[in-house]
């Protein structure tokens, strides 16, 4: 595998389990952070924090949650749960309130969410070497729960390769590659750096809308595995986008989800799934600037894989 | 009713319903906005973003968000829920996921959570006149959803009335009034202006922490509505606390959560229940300042009536 | 609308919104018995138990309740919920637990259930007239409730139309008329009685076998309501069937469930969806008969609409 | 160990590991039968099913079930959800429908469930010998789940011991041995046999109605270990309890429920936990007779290790 600019819309080239394993190795960071949990978090310091509010220009604020979806559909294997638990009719007024339950399996492609470093292992190993079966059980995992990350707060950069490319979006299956980072840097006027949110736009959300969902297990544009390299020598602290991050179906010989791998498990970075990056997309456009302070904010629970979140840019 | 400092750590003074009535009255703000369902949060222009944002100094952030507790207690009457569905052995390897399952009925005294405007309706009415009856439904709310709210970014000030009064923790059961918030302003160097977040500190976890749960709902710490026509005269956008913002027992008669009433129903205030501000105050006491960025970001819930929250403050 | 024994494999004739509501009050029961919760339940007396029982000759015992599905599809869109909540590793051992959450949004096309008789309320009147918005609410149902119900221990009897017919199954959109019910009652040597649950198979999920899931709501094969007369004659005490009873799309103008209607609202008859009549119909076909014992056991759910019950023949 | 009347009412005698894995060996039934799931259910055959219907005289119908619970309580540390998703608001009318969800974490001391054979592991063993980590996963059991167990129809006997001894009921703590239903059985004039299902009173739900709750995991009424080897010697099918058939605390050192791991880990006995026998006990005494035909249907749910149910015995 190499770096080679073929422009071929596809999800190729093609990697064998051989060299993902090298890649894997070459871009792992086990060991360097005492709070391995937080992994690539540690690298946002607070002089990250004040740098990204000071990014804030117009105080315009975008969140990108999808919303809470109960109905099944390609796109929705484990629809969520809402139901009300009081319609002013349960407990005593005055006042009367109204109440309810929320519920979902939140990982897969309908909610957004975020991954924490106890969601993957590879090799039977979670992130900085841990035996997944030693270390996640019934009870939740007790290493890289999501309430180890926390909160971050940090620059983000939207890398809206269809502004780029002046397309309405990527077709689903259609690789992302590093050549394509830097296309993006260069044409939207940004530069990806150390403890940065690279969040990727693929303008599914608007696909979907135009043409109706589809299944993102046949079809998604993401990332290649050959852009990895380049994310890491950036050292950003989180991967994020409107798909998974994968381009599916995956090119890695035998292993269905290699970013999530390459990410979470190699380098500690976590990832924000399912966002919908349309209205920011459009604020980015008009404001002429792809960088901003992003926060994201997950539900503090212990042993939690993840969390449904619903990440925040003010610019 | 009148404000009058009689220092009586006691949940009174008591207050009648016809009071009360006035007192919703005299806050009462429907009509006033064109986005009704976003109630006090359209106060919070970008103009209050980019201000809230330039508070910012040393880049630390504090999340406050109580753990998910899937284990009933005095304080837990519907525990949470969590457990794992995917163990790595449900999905084909490699790589091997680990994914979980979240729910919550989380209106309550356990889960850190903001309450929408269709929480709360008083005399059969929801924020803005309109008739709970016909809003509210198996399908959730058409009006007052958390969708409408999205996320908050404001200036958020904490009102640490342990730490001005030079006690641990307030005792379950007292009031707290329009005097005590004046003298903590005077005591934090702070002024809660218009569009701020206003958190109220009792030290509830410090004394949960040392004394062991309690029923909030037989004694909390909490605002009197006597400290209401201040906080609507300051123009407060949201109003939050380590309890649920009302002293109980209620001193109002035939009401049982006035607080809620005057907030979210009269004033299109959202509430932030069951925060856990120990972080916070820690900080707050080094910094020595009181006033700081806070971001609240809702789970994007069409018709939902609140959401599970983990906000986030940023000195 | 007349019976007329046309032959043709479709969903009518067609019925009129007029002579629908006529036939309702042809067949309804209001006010026949003091436990009105019951319904048709109060026509099976002890001596019909005993009858029941005295129908055994083999000791062979059937389950009829689909298997618990937790993946969506054309005929599953609340997908039903199982989490293991301890692998043994969450109490303390010994000896180790495994347990499990079960979860289900019941009624619909998946689950094999009971239908109450607070399930189905027609012109804003559940069955004895009771104001449906007076009774249910966010706390349940007030009245007809699967509490109430309890326990059915009847003679069962399989109409078996592919049996009688000589084919795999019914064409879903097949109605099965009254004329159909007494052609198999003659083919299969039995008469359906008074206190009877009267259980039509159509073969469907030996057509969801062979050809694969569709949508029920789009094409069910199932009762016309012009056999319901018969019905109510016969004084059924439940109707069941391998789809929800009602034949679909519905033949009545402007009522989705008509069946469902007149024998739940009109007549207080409980009915059993989704069974799994497969393998009874084998049973009785090398048995040569077709009445049974019948057991029907849902779960004790205090104002509960239903419940996911296995129900159990005895031939 | 022996079997010595003492008339103690407390919970011992005391018995040593060593002792109890003796018995273990001495009951254990592994390799006996081809339908290993089946465990001691294999026992009934078509014969038992026969003979059970025919003890059927009055026709009288009694089920076991207590309410389903959704408050917290000493004695339901996860609380059953019931939550309802249509309140005839929802789908369009007419007619309009409720629908409900209903959700338990069932096993514990609050819903009435079946324990299959998946549930109890003894030093990391199954019934039959399966090694419970590979047997049970996240996706359920694949051996001893509750779908392979189905229905159960046999002989049930209640076994009444407060009727027996005169008092109203069992005081927690109180083990019940070999001995008592020795004098059981003559003082109620049945004899436990092969097939049978065995259900012990212990008058706990009468205990709790008049003195209210308490926690059984401190102090229940059950079966002390010397009663299994002639429960195994009867050759039982099913045990069942107003408890959750174990004595607490538990007499066997390093063994929390002993009577599980004897009746479910060594001799493939399902058990019925937390029953209530309060009206089959009214029935019974006026009927004069403590045999009955007992189903038992647990829903079908693969790989699931038990099943909410509702029993029902027949006279």
């Amino acid at each position: 595998m190499g770096i080679h600019a073929t422009g071929a819309p596809g999800n190729g080239p093609a990697v064998s389990r051989r060299e993902f394993d090298a890649l894997f190795e070459s871009v792992r960071t086990w060991g360097r952070w005492a709070a391995a949990d937080r992994g690539a978090w540690n690298r946002v310091t607070a002089d990250h924090v004040r740098r990204a509010t000071a990014t804030v220009r117009s105080g315009t604020t975008v969140p990108m949650a999808r919303p809470w979806d109960t109905r099944p559909g390609p796109d929705n294997a484990r629809p969520a749960l809402h139901f009300m638990s009081d319609l002013g009719d349960v407990e005593a007024a005055e006042p009367s309130v109204h109440k309810d339950f929320l519920g979902a399996d939140y990982h897969g492609k309908a909610v957004t969410h975020l991954d924490a470093l106890s969601h993957v292992a590879y090799g039977g190993q979670l992130y900085d070497g841990r035996a997944a079966r030693e270390t996640v059980g019934a009870a939740g995992a007790r290493f890289g729960s999501v309430s180890a990350l926390g909160p971050l707060v940090t620059r983000g950069v939207l890398i809206d390769l269809p502004a780029v490319l002046g397309v309405e979006w990527l077709e689903p299956g259609r690789a992302v590659h590093a050549w394509d980072l830097l296309a993006a840097e260069e044409a939207l006027g940004v530069t990806v750096g150390d403890g940065d949110a690279v969040l990727l736009r693929s303008g599914a959300l608007r696909r979907r809308r135009e043409r109706g969902p589809w299944s993102p297990d046949e079809a998604s544009a993401g990332w290649h595995v050959d852009a990895l390299p380049l994310l890491a020598e950036r050292a950003v602290a989180l991967l994020g986008g409107d798909g998974d991050s994968d381009v599916r179906p995956s090119p890695v010989e035998g292993v269905h989800s290699p970013v999530h791998t390459l990410a979470v498990t190699a380098m500690g970075v976590p990832l924000l799934d399912n966002l919908d990056l349309e209205p920011l997309s459009a604020v980015c456009a008009e404001a002429g600037r792809y960088a901003f302070l992003l926060v994201v904010a997950p539900l503090n629970v212990p042993g939690g894989t993840g969390s449904p979140v619903n990440p925040v840019a003010v610019l």
